[in-house]
């Protein structure tokens, strides 16, 4: 596609509105939710209560509950409601090892993924200071996983695999199917954290086989407030909230009934998911070759492994990711450097770095991920702006940095 | 005040409209804030990110942590915003234990309130389940708690105390100020679930004198998913949800920004608390006074001690709570027989048995709870209501139970 060049000086003005290009932080809330908000905030009595205050907001909770468990393909009741996706993380790692104490003989060992999200990383930290063995899983540079290398980490007394579905720096999608099969076989138990894979991917626990699966309303065009925990029949924990007999004494807590609501609503919409997962990889995969194309020295992390069709990793050679962040943040854009968790960190991340990546390059990384909502003018734009601006800090920084440029 | 006899049948009718009196429950959402949901909804960004994006809500949640802090008397810092009240308790329980467990010579003993809600006492279990020493703080068959009986239980190696401000079923107030300063005494560390006295009484952490607190926005007329954990500058404990660095390392997940915008706004409106104050304790003190004139063999239960203004916690003689419940609740009154949390468990009360009330009473026990938006035609109404539902149960129970009523 031919783009003038006198429109690189205005991208910020083609469009007339700030391009969010950082849905794997979090979405926007879906467009319909505004409207069923409302209607969702007259039910706002206690679920528990047996008066009429509570039957309205039950209904909600009830319907939500059908909805996602039909999106996961799981029964009703092995749906339990938490407040985020890292207390699910949470819930699962610390309810599987306190879980483990109550036995005769537990089991001590724990293999974690190495490029997980910090709501496990830092959990699994936790619990070895608690006194267990914490194994972590290697990824390959192009952000794979090795079964082989996998399956002889994996040890008699494993009582838990824990591997994100996908991943939410370079949308790297893991054999979660062939890795909890091989866990069984040794009789560890498997938890995914899903919720970078939600709304991108189909997510079917019965078909990966995991005894457990994390998810967050707000990766998925939801309300804030809501995450989901998929237990398996069969399979038991300790709770992280403790008190009342909510969710089946699984999760204490008076419910979220409006952001449940919410989740329940887009659970609806999942039907959808095709076309959205179409409209996404292409504008991907457009961008991707065109920053290809037209900007020298950028790779992509990742892009020979199965992944996500919103998410592009890359490394931009001679810029630092921070500072290009700001400049396209100036002209409209919304992009991140990694994780949003870690915005403001200095430190480069660790999930690149864990694939192979020198600190440099790592910090020479832009995460670029994709909606729904995301339409093609956005990305031209943004390929444009990202060119300039690009251009700008490298010729900046050579007559910067080195004292040389277009005047040395 | 005179009411006719011929209202007495058709109380239901008087008000044309359902009538809320389970404000200890949850309160329903505060009208002003159904304005301001929508704008609140614009900011729906990550507030972790550092572009446009992140901007809005953090500048929200910056407004609600000032307007928290002022309301609570605490610094900023000192503010931690979590899921839920059950979310506040367990972590600092459990925080505090795992903390002690860094320490070279661990703390063993806690100290809990006998008549704290589940998600103190449930947690207390787990942590015995543990190793800890749970030892429980009795209270008086008018609902206090003895001083002395309070300090001869503290010891050397008492890690924490953890007492309600006021209790959720039948209103007491508990002597958090003195408690604290004999806990102190010994070394230990003070916790209050102040979740039932926000919006009742003025709850100043810093008079108080503790170290940490919990509270709850949908207690609050806020939305539900937001609770508030203030923890003293000095102080430390391990994070319940771990993971990223949000709220300064102490509880990990992205802010649900909307719920934490609206005990921000709630926080702000503490400053009319002495008007719906006595505006709730006039309307319950001649509730209170027109039940026991009009309905022979009703006692209030702790009315001798001081109490929350909006809580009356009744002993109905003859009438089964629930079968009362059901019955108020088709007049189209909203009451409870005990703490929500619990509502559809058929064991009577632990809290009123804890208090020396028999199983009989406990289970022919009422829980009125007004709000800051009760009128005094709903409680007018209120009184017909039950004076007429009481005598038709009690002449029922009669025919029924025991072979003998009008006609025996």
């Amino acid at each position: 596609m031919f783009l003038p060049q006198m429109m690189k000086v205005e991208t910020a003005s083609l469009l007339k509105e700030k391009v969010y290009l950082d849905n794997n932080a979090t979405t926007f809330l879906h467009p319909r939710l505004r409207e069923m908000v409302p209607l969702w905030l007259e039910h706002s009595g206690n679920p528990s209560s047996i008066h009429w205050g509570g039957r309205g907001p039950k209904n909600l909770i009830r319907e939500a509950r059908q909805n996602v468990a039909h999106m996961i393909g799981s029964d009703i009741l092995e749906v339990v409601f938490t407040a985020s996706g890292s207390e699910s993380n949470n819930t699962i790692l610390k309810g599987v090892y306190f879980q483990q104490m109550k036995a005769p003989k537990p089991r001590r060992h724990y293999l974690i993924g190495a490029v997980e999200h910090p709501s496990v990383l830092v959990t699994s930290k936790f619990l070895e200071s608690l006194g267990a063995e914490i194994d972590y899983i290697p990824v390959t540079p192009e952000g794979s996983i090795d079964l082989d290398v996998f399956k002889s980490k994996l040890r008699p007394d494993t009582a838990l695999v824990s591997c994100m579905l996908a991943n939410n720096e370079t949308g790297s999608i893991f054999p979660i199917k062939k890795m909890a099969a091989l866990a069984h076989d040794v009789g560890a138990l498997f938890h995914t954290d899903a919720v970078q894979a939600l709304g991108k991917i189909p997510v079917n626990v019965k078909d990966l086989g995991v005894d457990f699966a994390s998810l967050a309303g707000h990766k998925f065009y939801s309300l804030r407030g809501v995450g989901v925990l998929y237990q398996k029949r069969g399979t038991s924990f300790e709770s992280l909230i403790h008190g009342g007999g909510q969710e089946r004494h699984r999760r204490a807590g008076t419910e979220n009934t409006l952001a449940i609501a919410s989740l329940g609503f887009m659970a609806g919409e999942i039907k959808n998911l095709q076309s959205y997962y179409e409209n996404m990889k292409s504008l991907r995969d457009h961008f991707e070759s065109q920053v290809l194309e037209r900007i020298p020295n950028v790779s992509i992390t990742g892009s020979l492994s199965p992944r996500l069709p919103n998410t592009s990793s890359l490394v931009i050679e001679g810029v630092e990711g921070e500072t290009l962040l700001m400049n396209l943040d100036m002209e409209g854009f919304a992009i991140s450097t990694g994780a949003a968790c870690s915005s403001g960190n200095p430190e480069p991340s660790s999930t690149l770095m864990a694939m192979g990546l020198t600190r440099r390059q790592a910090q020479s990384s832009l995460r670029v991920s994709l909606g729904w909502q995301t339409r093609r003018e956005e990305i031209e734009a943004f390929i444009l702006c990202l060119e300039d601006v690009v251009q700008r800090l490298r010729s900046f920084q050579n007559t910067g940095n080195y004292g040389e440029g277009e005047y040395a």
